[in-house]
C-alpha cells in the first residue's frame, strides 16, 4: 500500500526492451516486494514507436534522448535495453547521475569497456545488475543450490554449448534494426559476446573463476550487405567459436556457441559432471533438470528428469500448481524481482563487477583465437 | 487510443482468478484487440482478502456480493472463477443482466445445469465462453490446423490421458479452500468433470463428435476427514475413471484420468493416429509437438519433435524469438486474446453450447460405469 | 563336456522359426546350462527351402511332415514357430509322444484349443513352455523383481499398448505366407492373440490375475485379395481392440492394440502406478525402464531413464560391459536359458497353463466386444 | 554348400575375443557371404581358460604361443583381439606368413607403431581391417549415406564426445586382467587411445581429413595400485581428453572423451551440423538417428527420431521386423560380413592405413597437449 515505488526508465524497445518492461509490469503480481516497480519513462529515438511502446506497456512517458531520461528527477533506475555500443556511455552518466543501472548483457564491447562501467557504478555507489537471466531459470537456480550443498563432490567436467541456426543464409543482411548482432563495431563480437557470454556467467556461478582458455572462431559468410550502407561488406563478427577451458577448481571444460548449428534455435545446453552427481540443462526444456545420483540403488540408477514446476523449486511457489511450466520471460521477472529485493539487504547478482568477469573470459578467447595458445583468462 | 474498454468482473480468487486476471492484465501488451481489457471488479465473499487480491492485480474496486457485482452498470463481463457449485447461478443471473459471460470448467456440475446455462445466455444473446484453455495452447492449435487441413487423412485411433498424483495419501481431507474438487457437492464429480473434461473438450475440437462410450471409475480412498464438517466423510468423487469411445468419423478412442498415477503432476496427453500422419502432444512439454509424416521418405521417416516457439506457429508471432518456449498461462492470453477479437466479428468457441456437449458425454461416461453398458454420448 | 545334449527338433523356419533358432545355438556360448542345445532336425513343407534353412542354421537334418518329427528318437523337444492354426494338433501329438514342448504364442487359436493342450502336456508329464519372449526383455524383468520387492507398493493402475502401423493399405492381401495373421481361420483372431495376448501376459505377471474385462473391436479395411484363394474376400480379423479391466488386486487398467497407429512399429508399451513408485517401459527402447521413486527427495524427485546394461540389472552380466545395449532376439536367448535351466529344477514360465489363463482374457475381451458388456476374465 | 572356408585364428579371449568371435560365428546365419567362417583356433597363454573357451565357443583348437598359430598352414586369417602392446608384433608376423590380419583398435599404442603395421601388411599384400565398429552401426551408416549423397550440404560442424564414469574411484588398480587400459606401458595412452580413436575414425569417414588439432589431456587420479607389482605407482594414461580440431573441409569440430562423467557408461555421441540438414546420434540409443531436415515445412519442421529398424536401413533386411532394435554386437557382425564380403571384391574399410590415420590425429593431439598449441594432424 504505503511501499514506495522503483520508477523505471527504460533504453530500447527491442526483443529486450519487452522482457525488461515485461518483468517490472509482472513481477508485483507474483511476488511480494519492498519497492512496487513502476513503467515511468520509455526512451528511444523514434518518437512515434516509442508512443505506441509507451501506450502498450503502460509507460508514463516517452523521451527521445538518454541524456534527457538521466536528467529526470522522476526516475529511479535507467534500464539500458539498447544494443551493446551504447551501454558504456549510457550507464556511466547514470551512474554519475546517481541513478540505479541495470544493463542487458554484455556489459560492454569488451572488457575494457566494462571496466569503465564498473568503476562509474562503484564510484557512485549506485545498485547495478546485469541482465544474464539464465541464472534465474528456476532450474539453473536449483543446479547451482545442489552444487552449493556438495551434492555434486569435487567437478571434472563442465561442458556448455548455446547453438541457432537464424544466419546460414548468405542472403541476411547486417546491421541496423534487429540485425545489429552481425555488425561488430555496433556488437563487438559475434558469437562470443552474444551467447558464450552467457554460458561463460552461468558457469562460473555454477562452477568458480575460469583459469584459462584456448579457442577458435570462424566466420562462414565473409561478406554480407549492410543495412545501413547498402553496400556490401566485410562481416566482422565471429559466426562461431569454441573454446578449451580450466576452471580453478581444476576442472576441463568445453564450449561453444554458433549461429550455424542446423536444427538448433536457441539450444544453450550446460552439463557438470561431479564424483557423486551430474547435472544436465536445456534451454529448449527450460523446465527440466536432468540429474544423476551415484548414491541411488544400483539397479534403479539412471538420469532423473525432475519437472521443475513444484512449490519446492526455486521461485516456483510463486507461479501455478504443480506439473505447470512456465517460459523463458519468467526468467526476468525473477530477476527483477531478486533485483528490488535486494535493494534492501545483499545486493543480487550479477552485478557490473561480475560481468567484467565474464568479458574477461570473453576477451581471452578472442585473444586465444588469435595466437593460437593458450591465455589466462582473468 | 480510444479504444474501448471492456470492463472485467472477476468472480474468485483462487488458482483460476489468478489465471484468469493474468490473462485479461497481459493481453493487450501482446495482441492488437478490438477493446481494452481492464480489471473493474473483484468479487469475493472474503473482504479482506478480496482487498489483497485487489491491490495486488489492480482491481479497480472490491465485491463481496456476486449479486451486486451483477447488478453494477461498469461491468461488461462477468467472469466465473468460482467453485463448481456457483457456476449456473451466477452465469443465469448474469446472463439474464445483459452481462457476456466466461466461465471456468467445466460448465455446469451435470450437463442439466449446462443446459440451463446455455439457454440463458442463448435466449440473453450475450457471448459467452468456457475456459478450455488447452485449445489455445499454440502446440494443440497447430494440430487443429494439421487435422483440418487434411495431413492426417482418415482418422483411426485416438488416446488422451489425464494423470495427476497429488490426491494418493489418505490424510488429505476433502472439501474447503482448495480441496473443494474433492467434495463431490461443490464439484459435481471427481477427475471425470475436472481432467477429463479437458480431454473430451479437446478431442471433439479435432476429432468431431463421440457416439457413444463405455467407462468405468473408481474410488481408491473411500472416507476422508472434511474441512468442512470436521468429520470423517464418505467420498464421493471419483478419483479414476477410464473410458472407451467410439467417434462420429468412426474412430476408436481411449480416455482416462487420475489423481493416482504415482509421478505424474499433470500429465495430459493426446495422441490421434491418422492414415497418412500422427501426432502426439504432452501438457509436461507443452511447447512441443511431436509429429509423424508418413510422406516422408522412408529412411529418414520419424517422429519429428517440433519446438513449437517460432513465428509460423499459432500465437508465437506475438512472443520472443525462436527457441524460447512460454509457459502454461499464455494458454488463457490466448483465449482472452480470442475471446475480444471474437467481439467485433465471429465468436470464439468454445461457446456455452460446445461445453455442454462435453458435459454430456462426462455424464454418459459416469452413467456407463453404473450400468456397465456402452451410452450414447450426445 | 561330459553335459547332456537337449535336441531339439523345429516346426517352422519363419520369422519365428528364426528367432527360436537363433536362441537355441546361441544360449551356450553365454549362459551355463545343465544341457547343451542341438539343433537337430528342421521341419517345414517346403522341403527345398527346409534345407537351405537347415544349411544355414546348422540343423542336423530335415523333415516335412511333422508326423515323423514327432516319431523320430533323436529328437528331445518340439518347438512350434509354424502358424497358429497347427498349434494345437503338433503339441498333442508331441505330449503323447512324450516329448518336451515349447510352442510360439497365442498358445490355441482360443481358450478352447488351449485347454485341450494343457491336458496333454500335464498328462504327459512333459515340460512345456509358450514364448512370451517380452518377460525376458532385462528391463521387464526388472520390473518384476520391483513390484515383487514392493517397491511399487498398491498397484492402482496398468495400462499397456501394442501400436503397429503395418496394415494400412488397402491393398495388402490376406492370407499365405508373412500374412497368415490378417487369416482368421489361420490366426484365430488379429490383434487380439497376436498383440494383445503378450500384453497381457506381462501384465498378469506382473500385476496378477484379471478380474473382468470390457472391450471394443474394429475391422477398418472390411475386404482384402486373399492370397491363397486369389478373391478379394471379408476381413474376418480385429484390427484394432482396446479393453477396460479391473484387476483382482483391484487396480484398473486400459489395454489397446492395433496396427493402425501410424508411425509405431513395435511399440509395446507398459505402465504400472504404484502407491510409492510407477514404471514405464517400451520396446522401442527395450533396453531402459523409466522409473519413478517418490521416496526421492522431493527437488530433486523425477523418473529415471535406466539404461539396463550393467552387470546388476537381469542378465546382463551374461552380455557385454556396462552402455553397451542388446536387443531383441535376446529375450528369445534368455528365455530358451530359463527353459533349460529349470528342466533341472523349478519348471520356468509361462508354461502352457499360464498361456490358456492369456487366452481366457482374449477370448473374454472379443465376447464383451459383441455383448458390449463387462465380461468375467477367468 | 561348396563354399569355401575362412578359418579364423584368434588371439584373446577376453570382452574382445568375444565380440569377435560372436561375430564370426553368427554371421553366416544372417548373410550370403562367399565364405564360410570357422572359429579354427583360438590362442592365449592361459591354457585352461583357453581350452574353456574353445568348448564354449566351438572352437577347433587351442594355441597358447601365438607365434605357433600364425605358423600354422589351416588358418587363413589372424584376429588380434589382445591387449594394445601385442598388436604390433603380431601383426607383423602374421602379415609376412601371408595371412590375412584383422587388429582391434586402436591399432598400434602410437602412430609409429602403426606406421609398421600398415608397412608390413602392404607389402604383404594381405587383406587388413580394424575393428572400428561403430561404423557399421546401421544408423551409422545411414548417417554415412546420407552425407555421401549431400543431403546436409556444406559441413559447418562436427561434435564428438564419448563419456564414461568407471574409473572414478581412487581405489580402483591399474593393470592386469580387465585393467590394462590403466597401464600406459599396455595401452599407449587413455581415453585417447580408448574411446577419440573411435569418434576420430568415425569422424573422418564421415567428414573428411582433420587438418589441425588443439587439445588438453589430465589424470585426475595420479596413483593407483598396480595389480601385476603390487605397489602404488604413477598413473601415465590421460583420465580425460578434449580437443578442438579443424577439418580440412573448412568445418570446426569439438572433441571428447572420459572416464570421469558420473553417469554415463558408453556415451558415444556424434553431431553434424551441415547447411541443409543435421544428423545427431548416440550409442546408447544406438539404434536411432535423430535427423532435422531444413527443407520440411516450417510448421511442422523438427528433429525426427528415426527409429532404425526397417528394411531399408542399412544391414537391418537382415535381421528381424520393423520396430525391433538390434544391439551392441551386431556391429561387428556387420563389420565381419563386409570383410569376407569384401575379400572378393573391394577391400572393406577401415584398412591398417585407414586406422594409421586416425593414430596421426590422436598422436597430435596427445602432443599439442604438451605444447599448448595447434599442431598439425596428419
Amino acid at each position: 500500500m504505503s511501499k514506495p515505488k522503483l520508477r523505471i526508465g527504460m533504453v530500447g524497445y527491442g526483443f529486450m526492451g519487452r522482457t525488461h518492461s515485461n518483468a517490472f509490469k509482472s513481477v508485483g503480481q507474483f511476488f511480494d516486494l519492498p519497492r512496487t516497480p513502476e513503467l515511468a519513462v520509455i526512451c528511444a529515438r523514434d518518437e512515434g514507436r516509442a508512443n505506441a511502446f509507451a501506450e502498450r506497456w503502460g509507460y508514463g512517458s516517452v523521451e527521445t534522448d538518454w541524456r534527457r531520461l538521466i536528467e529526470r528527477d522522476d526516475v529511479d533506475l535507467i534500464d539500458i535495453a539498447s544494443p551493446n555500443d551504447t551501454h558504456k556511455e549510457i550507464a556511466i552518466a547514470a551512474a554519475e547521475a546517481g541513478k540505479m543501472v541495470m544493463c542487458e548483457k554484455p556489459l560492454g564491447r569488451n572488457s575494457s569497456e566494462s571496466r569503465a562501467m564498473v568503476e562509474a557504478v562503484e564510484k557512485a555507489g549506485v545498485a547495478n545488475m546485469v541482465w544474464y537471466n539464465y541464472r534465474r531459470v528456476p532450474a539453473v537456480t536449483l543446479a547451482k543450490q545442489l552444487i552449493d550443498e556438495g551434492k555434486l563432490g569435487r567437478i571434472f567436467h563442465y561442458r556448455a554449448k548455446f547453438l541457432q541456426d537464424w544466419t546460414i543464409s548468405a542472403d541476411l543482411p547486417q546491421g541496423g534494426e534487429g540485425l545489429w548482432r552481425l555488425d561488430k563495431a555496433v556488437a563487438g563480437s559475434g558469437v562470443t559476446g552474444d551467447l558464450l557470454a552467457h554460458c561463460i556467467d552461468t558457469a562460473m556461478w555454477l562452477n568458480g573463476g575460469i583459469d584459462s582458455v584456448t579457442g577458435m572462431t570462424e566466420t562462414f559468410i565473409k561478406e554480407r550487405p549492410h543495412t545501413l550502407t547498402g553496400k556490401v561488406e566485410k562481416v566482422g563478427i565471429d559466426d562461431a567459436c569454441a573454446f578449451l577451458a580450466r576452471f580453478e577448481n581444476g576442472s576441463l571444460a568445453t564450449f561453444e556457441a554458433t549461429r550455424y548449428a542446423r536444427g538448433h534455435k536457441a539450444l544453450y545446453t550446460l552439463e557438470i559432471n561431479g564424483e557423486n552427481a551430474s547435472i544436465f540443462w536445456d534451454l529448449h526444456d527450460l523446465h527440466r533438470l536432468e540429474y544423476f545420483d551415484h548414491s541411488d540403488e544400483g539397479r534403479v540408477r539412471g538420469w532423473r528428469s525432475v519437472h521443475i514446476t513444484d512449490g519446492d523449486h526455486p521461485y516456483m511457489d510463486k507461479w501455478w500448481v504443480p506439473g505447470l511450466q512456465i517460459g523463458y520471460e519468467h526468467s526476468f521477472i525473477h530477476q527483477a524481482a531478486d533485483f528490488i529485493a535486494g535493494l534492501n539487504g545483499e545486493a543480487a547478482a550479477p552485478t557490473f563487477r561480475d560481468a567484467l568477469a565474464t568479458d574477461m573470459v570473453t576477451d581471452a578467447v578472442l585473444k586465444s583465437a588469435e595466437t593460437r595458445q593458450w591465455e589466462p583468462a582473468h
